[in-house]
C-alpha cells in the first residue's frame, strides 16, 4: 500500500507497532547464508552448550533486518531511508522467541536542503516477555510540502 | 579460525580489507523473503524504471548484513559487538555491484566496566569503481587482559 | 496491519490493486527448491529453446502463490479463505516478467451457518503489458455483524 | 523420466499415489519467503497461542505448491495443465505433519479442439492420519492419438 | 516411485540419463549459503574478470551434489550408497551452462556380506555442448536375491 | 583471507581442524531443494519412523558439501583442487547433530605437470561423540616454486 505523509504531517510522540514475528532455526541458517557468518554463536549447538548463553543466538543483522522489515508495511513516497544511529543489541534473542517493533517519532528537526526536513523513529524491539533486545534510531529525510 | 586479541593489543589506524562479493539479483530476492520487505524499489523492474536511479536497488539492510558478515572472518573470544553508531547509506548499490569492505580501527577508549574497553571499528563499503556505499562505525567491547 | 471487516461491510464491485513484482529466476529456483517440481520447462534452458514458448516458464503454483501473497496485505480477522474456483493459468509468465493483482468483489451469497457468509473475489493476475496470465475465484467465509 | 500418454489411454479410475513428505517449519518460512505472506498464522507463535488452532499452521498456497508438486514424476508431454477447479482446504497442515498425495482420474471429456480431451483428476492429500487436508480438480489438456 | 531392484537384476553396460538442468547464479549463490564457501571464485564477478576463466565457476560440491540429485528419480530399496570414487571435475561449469547426467553400470561384485554384491555406477555429467564436466563411480551396495 | 603456499611448503602429517556446525532441518530442506532429492529417507518422518535408523537422515551430498565448505576458510592461490577419491559416509547424520572437520595432509607426489605436485588432504568428519561420519581424500594439485 502506498501512502503520503510529508514532514508537516509527522507529530513527534506519534506510535506504531507491527505484528510479531518468531524468529527460528530456519531464519538463522537461511541469514548464515545470506551473510556468510557461520561463527559457531549462531551455528554450533554443542559450542553454545559451553557458554553463559547456553544456546544457539539469533544473529545481530538478522534481527535488525527482519525487525526494519517488519516496519515496512506502507510505502511514504515522500520519504527516504538517511541512516541509522545507535544501534544497539541489549539482550540475545534466542530461536522460538517473538519479536515485535514499537515505533516512536521522537525528533523533528530541518536539514539543510530546505525543502526536506529529517524524521527520527525511535526502533525498539521486544520479545515476548516484553523485554527489550534491540534499539535503533532511524533517521528519514521526508520532503516538505 | 579463532584468535585472541585484547583490548590492549588493539592499535588505531590498523586496516584490514575483505575479498570482494557481487551483489546479485538472487540475494536481493532472499532478502526481501527474509525480511518481508518487498517494496517495488527492490522487486519490481517495472516501477524502478520510472524513478530516478532506473533499476532494482539492494535493501540497505542487505548490504549492512553482508558487509558484516564479510568482516566475520576470525572469531576473536575477547570481543563483543556492543552495537553500530552512524549507519549511513551514500549510494544505491545496483545488482551486479560487487562491494568489499575496509576495516580501521578509529578510536579506543576507557568502558564503565574496568575489565573491558570500547574499540571502535570505522567500517566503509566501496563498490567496483571505488565509491562508497555505506559507513558504519561498529562498536566492540573488547577484554583488558 | 488489521482490520475488521464483516460480511455486511462488503460491496460488489469493490476493487484494489496490488503494487507490481517481478518474477525472477531465483523465484523459479526456490519454487522447484520448495516443491520439487524440476521439470525441464521451469528449469531447462536448452530444452526450453526447442520449444514454441522458446524460454524457461513460471510454475503455476509460483504464480498463484505470490499472487495470493501479493494481496495478503492487510488480515481481516473476520474472514477466512474457503477455497478457490476456476483458477486458470492464460498465458506463460516469463524471467522478468512482472505481474500485478487486480481483486474485485464479485459476488456474496448465504451460507450455511448463518452466522456467516460467502464472499467472492475475483482475483486477476496482469503482466507488464496489461495482458492477464492468471484469474481465480478466491472464496472467503466472512461472519456476519 | 518422460512418458507419452494420449487422451485415449487415460482411464477413469485410475490412481496413482505419492510418497509422503513432512511440513517443515523451513518450508512455512521459505514459503512466507516467496509470498510475501508473513500472517502471524503462520508466523507468530504467540499469536497462534492465543487461537483454536493453537499452533503455526502452513499456507494454503504452500500445501497447494507442494502437493502438486509431488504428483510431477513423470513428464506426460502429450499434456497441459488447464487449471484447478473446486480448491478446498478441509483441515489445517501443523508442522510436522506428513502428506500424501493420491490422484484419481475423475472424468475425461471433450474439448472444443478437437485433436484434444480435457481429463479431470481428483486430487487428494492426506495427513499421517489419513484425513483428507485439502482436495481440488486438475484439468489436463491432453492430445488424442 | 519405487522399484526393487536386486544385485543379480543389474546388468554391466546399462545405461540410463536424465533430462537437463541449467545452473543458474541462483544455485551457486544458494550453494554458497548452504557450505560457506564465498570463495572469489564464485562470488565475485570483478575478480573473476582477471582471471583465465574470465567468469563466476560453479561450486564442485554444487555440481556433484546437483548431478546425484538428477539421478534420484527412482528409489530402489535394496540398494544403499556405500560411497564415490575418482570424483574428478573436468571443465569449469558456468553460469548459463545446462548439465545432463548418463549413468553406466561398469562394475558389479561380489561383497563381504554374503548377501549383498557392490554396483558400480559411472557417472558422467556433460554440458550443452556434449563435454564432460565431472565424472565420478557410484558404489551402491545392494542386496542379493 | 589469501595465502600463499607452495607444493614444497606442505608437510606430510600438517594437521587443522574447523569449528563445528550443526545440521539442521532447515539444512536437509534447503539441499532437497537445491538437489532435487526429496527422497523420504530426508523428507518423511512417518516413513522414517518405520526404518531401522527411525528418524530423517541428512543426505550424504549435504554432508560432503559442508564439510568441505567448512575447510574452505583460506584461499591459497597456488593451489586447486583436482578431485576427491574414497568417498566414505561411515555413520548417518541426524537432525541436530554437530559435525567438525579434520583435515590432515596424507601424502605429497608428484604430478606429470612438472611445475606442479599432488597433494593429498585425509578429510574426516566428525560428530559431536567424536565419531567419524564420511571421509574422504582430497586431491590438490599445487603449484611448486
Amino acid at each position: 500500500m502506498n501512502d503520503r505523509k510529508f514532514f508537516e504531517e509527522y507529530r513527534t510522540g506519534e506510535t506504531r507497532e507491527t505484528t510479531g514475528r518468531t524468529i527460528t532455526e530456519s531464519d538463522i541458517v537461511l541469514h548464515a547464508g545470506q551473510t556468510g557468518d557461520f561463527y559457531p554463536h549462531h551455528m554450533d549447538v554443542e559450542w553454545c552448550k559451553t557458554q553463559p548463553f547456553g544456546q544457539r543466538l539469533a544473529h545481530g543483522t538478522l534481527i535488525f533486518s527482519v525487525a526494519i522489515g517488519m516496519t515496512a508495511g506502507t510505502i511514504n513516497e515522500e520519504s527516504l531511508t538517511y541512516g541509522y544511529d545507535r544501534l544497539r543489541f541489549l539482550r540475545p534473542v534466542f530461536i522460538g522467541d517473538t519479536i515485535r517493533v514499537k515505533v516512536t517519532i521522537t525528533d523533528k528537526r530541518p536539514h539543510r536542503q530546505p525543502d526536506k526536513g529529517m524524521v527520527v523513529e525511535g526502533v525498539e524491539v521486544v520479545n515476548q516477555h516484553g523485554q527489550p533486545v534491540m534499539v535503533c534510531e532511524h533517521l528519514l529525510l521526508v520532503n516538505r510540502k
